[in-house]
């Protein structure tokens, strides 16, 4: 199994495995049936796992996902996010997107400038995935700090000593105190809709940020707050065919800014499922599950489920090319990009400010 | 010689052993000049030892005095803002006056509705001693926390290490962060005139604070802004005659909302350096610089040269009594405080936040 720890996952991933590791619940399908939604990674299995599901569905809740910015973001980010999007709107719920810049200061080592631009361009791609102005709220916490999140920050932070962090963070006392006190501000962003509106928080995000979620749970028992659950999803995998898509891997990852052309040498590129020689493929057929194209028509641009139910079993049996495969993955990733680049052009990221 | 660290002062104090210790400055008569007031603290000895304020003076300056929030504020306190009101009169810098409500959450587990309150009361009692609205500014961290403060506190979060709070604070691991962060915070509340207008900072403190001060200095550098200097204030002794006028003990404290009657009888009860007979006072002559009334004639009460000398020398021969050193005390405390409750009443706290 890969590694997933807060700052790294690599390597190939055992979900089940993970369940355990993390000690989180596996989801059922009547759990994912309560979210109304027919968004391809809930229906399609690309969530897994949750902590409190059932008890937070129960009744008015809000999602927070929040964002590290970085200088692009791809397809696996957005995918997130369109989960987000499509539970607001059939539940109508309220969206928190704060942009942990500061972090990225301060674990990272970015400098401000770069962190500032990169912020700013992700909410638009995040906004583009179409939000409710009226119930979606985001925060650059740099740019932006509002005083309910400093001070709830604050008290989050009177609730963490430097042994909790050492423990889930691995830090040693020769990191800056910024880093040890950033995990106060990220429960302060999960917790601000239950302080300001008294719902409960979902949190949708990858099992490796579960020790965050884990950890302001406990600070909102001490703070009288109702506690967050969270939604965990699948790493999108990258083109290379291993590991999650990611923005500093140049081939793995499929950005929202590529151009037709960019897209179209990037899936050629991708790690597939087919045999080594046409003769064999024909022969044998192609595995769909670790195809990279395969998995992007499941989770973000497929959906007709005959029609990939169709390209499952033809590629399986040989049928469908890893070419053909490619081509179609091409049409769709491009048309997918089209839309959303137009969309993007339209937010104005005033209208969504805290 | 008493006990000074930035959470304790108690006992006697030697000042030049201070100086030593923490390694700042001795104050010269021509340095103090430079800041052009006649204040009474100034003239009469109360600033003994500063760091770079030559270097300050020869430009244009801030001047920031921080206060952590407390239920009432005494005469020792004023005396101090009064030092940085008379400056600005003299010499229009800007002022800056930051309340760490935070702080006070953090390291001594106050609750918030309790400090809030005090933050509002304390600043006008501040306010009062009249400060130009359109050069002073004041900030409560967790009622108002400001983007470019916040900024400012992430930055310097970032460039100081768990071990450094350690050796400056004493902290130890089961210290929540948020007692590691404020001193990032508080770093942030010193440079903030120089991050938002250029110009260096002079921190008005008790030498128990100078630790924070040389910190930030580091800071400062790491990220290329001015460094800070400090005007280090003797503390104004307390009525019962050892260590500073404290808040916490009632008796050696006079509040700014004590009524006549309060003033006359903590004075009544005042440490004095008369002898223990009337016959023995007349005879050897007391000791006026150990003397409570005579300590707050020189440094907040008694404008007139000659009338100070002249009662030193009476208080000194035995020709003045104690009884009559301290009913001067008492009308010149009981003037001073009916001003100060008239002007409170008039302060506005909306025209000086950030």
């Amino acid at each position: 199994m890969g590694k997933v720890d807060p700052y790294e996952v690599s390597g190939d991933i055992d979900y089940d495995k993970l369940i355990k590791q993390f000690g989180v619940s596996k989801i059922t399908p009547s759990l994912l049936k309560k979210l109304g939604t027919d968004n391809l990674m809930i229906r399609r299995g690309g969530i897994y796992a949750h902590r409190d599901l059932n008890k937070i569905l129960s009744g008015d809740f809000a999602i927070v996902s929040g964002r590290g910015p970085s200088s692009k973001m791809h397809l696996g980010h957005l995918a997130m996010y369109k989960i987000v999007s499509d539970i607001q709107k059939q539940t109508g719920c309220f969206v928190f997107i704060p942009f942990s810049d500061d972090e990225k200061l301060l674990v990272k080592g970015e400098d401000y400038d770069s962190v500032r631009k990169a912020s700013v361009e992700n909410a638009k791609d995040i906004l583009a995935l179409g939000f409710d102005p009226k119930k979606t709220k985001i925060v650059f916490d740099l740019a932006h700090m509002n005083q309910d999140i400093y001070n709830l920050a604050i008290r989050a932070s009177s609730k963490i000593n430097i042994s909790t962090v050492k423990a889930v963070m691995g830090f040693k006392d020769s990191k800056n105190i910024g880093s040890f006190f950033y995990p106060a501000m990220q429960a302060a962003h999960i917790l601000y809709p239950t302080f300001k509106y008294g719902v409960p928080s979902l949190v949708l995000i990858g099992v490796d940020q579960d020790p965050f979620v884990r950890m302001t749970r406990d600070i909102a028992s001490k703070l009288n707050l109702k506690k967050p659950g969270d939604l965990i999803s699948k790493f999108l995998p990258g083109l290379s065919g291993s590991g999650k898509m990611s923005s500093s891997d140049e081939r793995s990852a499929i950005y929202t800014t590529d151009s037709p052309k960019d897209v179209e040498s990037k899936f050629k590129r991708a790690f597939s499922g087919g045999r080594e020689t046409l003769e064999e493929h024909r022969k044998y057929g192609g595995n769909p599950e670790i195809d990279a194209s395969y998995l992007y028509l499941k989770y973000l641009f497929e959906d007709d489920e005959k029609k990939l139910k169709q390209i499952y079993e033809d590629y399986k049996s040989g049928k469908m090319l890893t070419g053909e495969l490619k081509k179609y993955a091409i049409s769709k990733a491009n048309k997918f990009l089209e839309n959303h680049q137009s969309s993007r052009k339209k937010i104005k990221i005033e209208d969504y400010l805290i």
